[in-house]
């Protein structure tokens, strides 16, 4: 197998730590709340708003949006419903505002030196940049399921990153904390580095990360998979 | 007239030296050739291939294969049929190999600290990417016709970066070297600066660099316009 080109990231989970993040600015704004339980009902979700899409019964919405409509949904659970429009807005937004695991910002420097380093989220373009920017991620080129108008696991996503480079599928790797859709980009004919984020969900919840020898490389964090490509 | 957020530049004559790049690489393939007339053949070519895809007669095509079809045509006038497939393959992607002009760097870097800053460019996203990391072009985001599936002057590329980044029209400002562009950023809504590129069609051939008082800024280069904006 010869190296990859190009490395196509997941985000949420891989990159960011969404649980601390939406956890730590629900506190903020109303102290009382369990953030850690507020953190997973939002993400819960997430797979069942993108279902909608993916269905048709929703025309294309970007992930801001169904964010909304999750927290919306949700805001009652927590006795949140009375919350002001603009912190509801600004609430919704936490999800640009997420930290990156420790290893990142270094590790994402050591590949991108010798890869072109994307994104391959679901999350809008607008939420990736404003992201990307607050925390210094170096992307070479944010690309989400916004620019394919379809989410992954749709093979549009994962395929669509080899077109937008001109490169063969088996030159493009998805790193990702999440065998589904490291499994799909396999489907798909990409490389595959599977990640441990065994945190992902809070560290009262931790999952397992055990690899899958399916995978091309697994590796702890960003900066064994770095070691692993030789950057 | 309030700051903008959102800085969308355009790329071609206006962040990087399309003349100069082109002429050099052609010139390298081939002493002999007029590098001078070369450049300005391939890029007269450029508006009427992408009029082919606004009138529907050629669907939806990457700037990298309107590129491919203009080269093929104005090959034989330069005596430079026989080039081989991968010569040709190579001299194609010339427009990923472009330098910035000089100011470029430290002016987009000036910038970046006060904005978020993003192409709105015709050329694809491969191109673009790839552009950026040689160079070294530090955008927030790649945003191309490519995301939008029009091409500038479309409406829907100008009013595109308003709605990726989810605020108003006149919260971006599209930064160009071309008047067209500007007027029609305009008529959208966007605010406009125009700089001055005057070699952008090589050193023989200077352009008119007047002001439009239309614009919202002038400025002579990147520096200046940072200089403007406080940056």
């Amino acid at each position: 197998m010869n190296p990859p080109r190009i490395l196509a990231f997941d985000v949420f989970g891989t990159v960011v730590d969404w649980h601390g993040g939406v956890a730590r600015e629900v506190r903020a704004l109303r102290p009382e709340v369990d953030g850690d339980a507020f953190a997973l009902a939002w993400r819960a979700g997430y797979q069942p708003a993108m279902q909608r899409v993916r269905s048709g019964e929703l025309g294309w919405t970007l992930i801001d949006d169904l964010h909304r409509l999750i927290l919306d949904d949700i805001l009652p659970r927590f006795g949140l419903q009375d919350l002001p429009e603009e912190q509801k807005r600004h609430l919704n937004k936490a999800w640009h505002r997420l930290d990156p695991w420790p290893d990142v910002p270094a590790g994402l420097a050591r590949l991108k030196s010798r890869h072109t380093i994307c994104t391959l989220s679901n999350g809008n373009i607008g939420l990736l940049t404003a992201m990307a920017k607050r925390a210094a991620l170096p992307w070479d080129c944010i690309l989400s399921a916004e620019v394919f108008r379809a989410y992954k696991p749709d093979p549009a996503t994962y395929l669509g990153v080899a077109r937008v480079f001109d490169v063969a599928p088996t030159e493009v790797m998805l790193v990702a904390a999440h065998q589904d859709d490291l499994a799909a980009a396999r489907a798909c004919g990409l490389q595959t580095a599977h990640i441990e984020r065994p945190h992902e969900f809070g560290a009262a919840h931790p999952k397992d990360v055990s690899p899958n020898p399916a995978n091309t490389w697994h590796a702890r964090d960003f900066g064994a998979l770095a070691g692993l490509l030789g950057c």
